[in-house]
């Protein structure tokens, strides 16, 4: 038990911390946002982004700042037909970014589906 | 064109809002203590559990307060001859809370590496 103990406190240190989980992609309405832009390479419309995001104006606003201010989104005005528009689009940065979020994310997945196939669930607690 | 955008609006809506990222379960500390405590179906102990998931005593007690309020996690006393343990478990309601959660977060990943594979990517903007 003592063996055992001392390998998962080893071995396993912060097995579980998930640092790769970048708090600018990983808030839900930013990821949401991410997502959008990633599936639509020639980049979204405000207001499209806005709907397949399911967020007001001021929140899309809001969050599109904070990935711009990472530089992971690109917000550009255009005219269309004399129409002014917002586009929005993944920048090259964003993309890498994401994609390396989401091998962590996959991480979690293979961790919590380890469990629910009952592969772990076994190892007694220790003192603490 | 406008047949194409009336499709995506309609059918599309809300596409990428990912409701079911219950944000109790996404934040990422909480998701951290609770893969490792499904992973784990005995129970963690609290100084295995700040390990596993890189936390400090404070910032762990912190989420543990949020988890056990929302009552997808346990936290119980116990002695271990003699000397005084807290154990950590992930509740029932937990468990199914957090493997829908799970769900979500693979629909993400199908999401994000369809980009990756050039599946999507191709729609224009329309006009917002």
């Amino acid at each position: 038990m003592q063996l055992k103990k001392r390998k998962i406190k080893s071995g396993n240190r912060s097995r579980f911390a998930y640092g790769g989980l970048d708090r600018v992609i990983h808030e839900r309405a930013r990821l949401s946002v991410l997502t959008s832009l990633i599936t639509h390479a020639k980049g979204l419309a405000f207001g499209e982004l806005k709907e397949f995001c399911a967020l007001t104006d001021g929140n899309l606003n809001r969050h599109l700042l904070v990935l711009e201010d990472a530089k992971l989104v690109s917000v550009a005005k255009h005219h269309d037909s004399g129409r002014p528009q917002t586009i929005c689009r993944i920048t090259p940065l964003g993309r890498r970014r994401y994609l390396d979020y989401l091998e962590v994310l996959e991480q979690v997945i293979v961790d919590g589906a380890a469990a629910q196939e009952g592969v772990a669930g076994t190892h007694r607690p220790a003192s603490n």
